[in-house]
């Protein structure tokens, strides 16, 4: 059988791929019995796991801990709580996400190892902004889910990582590498992209693949650009966005060294399929979305205008609002694009609304079909613009803007 | 008495300024009745007058019209219809914005102007974006506005631009200029910033001042920046937005033809008074919204550090919604501002609330004023932030984003 992958449908947990164990507790910072803190834990010592961060300038404590950690290519382990983002919490702050991953290796049982067990612990956080954790539920927390890792290991970390998401969100991809049977499996949580405070985007992926630590570093940014930094809900950044990923190496394979080898790109090509399984999952469970959109530019004079047109679009509130409207309004699409910086004629540019051309090189298409409405009614909808400039070409996924963003983000009280 | 000037409250029109007829009309593109077309003519055939345009590349056909009649300074009237923009509508727009001038410029008698009359006249239009002109009533309402302008001369052109705005918008200023009484009043309209087909920003201002073309083709794009500029509603920018000012002279001061002298100092500052006036009208009346916003950023690397800075929190749906909400919600400013482009270290910033520190240098504040949350229920609320890292600073005023705002732009049907 030849080397190659494809999504799973239904897609598998991530506690069922070989080599990893996932625990999780209700600790009592959501409330109501809710699961809010989890543990990853790759059993094979000889692993290769990496992270990319949010590139906001202000970074919560986890992801300041985290980032050399990640560096190293040899992360084995992650916690991660939800319910409190452990961010602008000052040096308290910084004490709190480095005893939370001493806590997790030492419970683990990965303190003694010869690479330096919490060293090898990612920490992450998702939850309001500003405010101390208490750490007393925290520990308490870690301690459960750990203990639970390391008896059933069959943990729901997609349920334990959900703020104010309405759906667990997972992917999986499974398929034949260097001859061998591997999977990539991962879950994600994020709903405003990115409500600081409540709604950061985390996202976690084991596989079973064998890989070196330098190869993973190398894929994981290429992976992040392809999918998770193609979703905006709201244009807002988190201070804890997080993308992690850790391979076993229990399928077996000769480990992969080199991303543009077949194994190679068969690998990044998995990581990146569940990746993007995520990510289109968390725009189409923005915050009181109601639609999934998907902005498609083409034409650009270059890939950078295709990327500042199409984001845009896809953050622009009147774009989003015409769209929850089921509203066919180019003009508003064409007017983002005008303002976004990016290089543009409308004498040459076409804007097609769920497949209908609706504009055409200077003038509005004049009999659109009756069942337009309805077409951009379905839950997804795709934008399309082409700018005829140049061979320029970028993809955004986002959602639309309704009554229940605003119901969300301004009833939540600090 | 000495130079200088003052805000007037109540306003005056800018019928009141001498030297200016102003005439309006309903033509039906509104319906209801509700006026929907304006001109305004300078008596005086030796006047200055020039205009500042969007930035967005795609401009509506009166813009691309205007855009080489305001820059020879010597504009001497204005058309303008509500109800449709006039934009995205090939070359039978360009030929109506044509029409439109040359109508104008024949019922007010300036057509046989030495100095060639229908180029002296701007062309306005705002409203529903790729719908060509219903031209027969246009026709029919510029004959109505001129006749009205030539015989009473006292039309109401805030209500005539007016299209979602809910109230009109007036201001103007009086004083002394070179010994002079002299004065400066203006009329606006936007209240979605700027919703291309429903809420582009139009600002017309007179004075009875006397400046050269020159002078005055100088101050308005500094003007501009310094106030219009400053405004955002919800980060789109109009295909239509243009802002123009007419000089009669009829003050009979020496023309101003220095702007850094001591007249030119007292006519640009009142120019910016009023057009300052306007500019917070438009926030105040942002589609749907309950909060004025003013977010002052100090102490960042640079001026344009602290303008990235400032436009990040006036347009993150997250902040706007938390100030709906009066929710004193610091984290997420800090991290609109984290994700701007602008150098930030949270260590060195401090947050103010309606002049209340919530964040002070790495630390929340932890004893919070128990009437902020009533500080932040008011209908004008500031924002402050400073980087603690040089001399940069900006403002820029805005207003909260409610369900209105989505009810006004969801709704709407093109």
């Amino acid at each position: 059988m030849s080397d190659g992958y494809r999504l799973d449908s239904p897609p598998a947990d991530i506690a069922s791929v070989s080599g990893f164990r996932v625990g999780v507790a209700a600790c009592g910072l959501k409330g109501k019995g809710a699961l809010d803190v989890g543990v990853l834990l790759c059993e094979n010592d000889i692993c290769a796991g990496t992270a990319v961060f949010t590139r906001n300038k202000v970074a919560a404590a986890p992801v300041r801990l985290s980032r050399p950690r990640a560096e190293t290519g040899r992360l084995r382990a992650v916690v991660v709580n939800a319910g409190n983002a452990n961010c602008c919490t000052g040096e308290r702050g910084e004490a709190d996400a480095r005893d939370m991953a001493a806590l997790a290796a030492l419970c683990l049982g990965i303190e003694a190892d010869v690479e330096g067990g919490r060293e090898r612990v990612l920490v992450a956080s998702t939850g309001v902004i500003g405010r101390l954790l208490d750490m007393d539920k925290v520990r308490a927390g870690i301690e459960a889910a750990s203990k639970h890792a390391l008896s059933d290991g069959d943990g729901n970390l997609a349920a334990a990582i959900m703020t104010t998401d309405l759906v667990e969100k997972r992917a999986s991809a499974s398929g034949t590498l260097g001859g061998r049977r591997f999977s990539v499996a991962g879950v994600a949580k994020g709903s405003g992209m990115i409500a600081p405070d409540m709604a950061t985007m985390l996202a976690f992926l084991v596989t079973d693949a064998a890989v070196t630590p330098d190869c993973l570093r190398g894929m994981l940014p290429r992976v992040a650009e392809r999918t998770f930094n193609r979703v905006t809900v709201d244009g807002d950044t988190s201070t804890n966005d997080t993308f992690c990923a850790i391979a076993s190496g229990a399928a077996g394979n000769e480990p992969v060294r080199n991303a543009s080898s077949e194994e190679g790109r068969v690998l990044e090509g998995a990581l990146e399929a569940v990746a993007g399984e995520l990510a289109k999952a968390i725009a189409r469970d923005g915050e009181g979305a109601k639609h999934f959109i998907e902005v498609r530019v083409r034409g650009a004079a270059t890939e950078r205008d295709a990327d500042l047109a199409a984001r845009a679009i896809a953050n622009s509130p009147l774009v989003k609002t015409a769209v929850y409207g089921a509203d066919p309004n180019w003009g508003r699409i064409l007017a983002a694009a005008g303002r976004s910086g990016a290089g543009l004629d409308d004498a040459k540019a076409r804007v097609s609304l769920a497949g209908v051309i609706v504009f055409d090189r200077g003038e509005p298409v004049a009999d659109l079909p009756p069942d337009l409405p309805r077409r951009l009614a379905r839950p997804e909808v795709t934008i399309e613009l082409d700018l005829g400039l140049g061979p320029g070409e970028s993809l955004i996924w986002t959602c639309d803007l309704t009554e229940g963003y605003i119901e969300i983000n301004a009833r939540y009280h600090t």
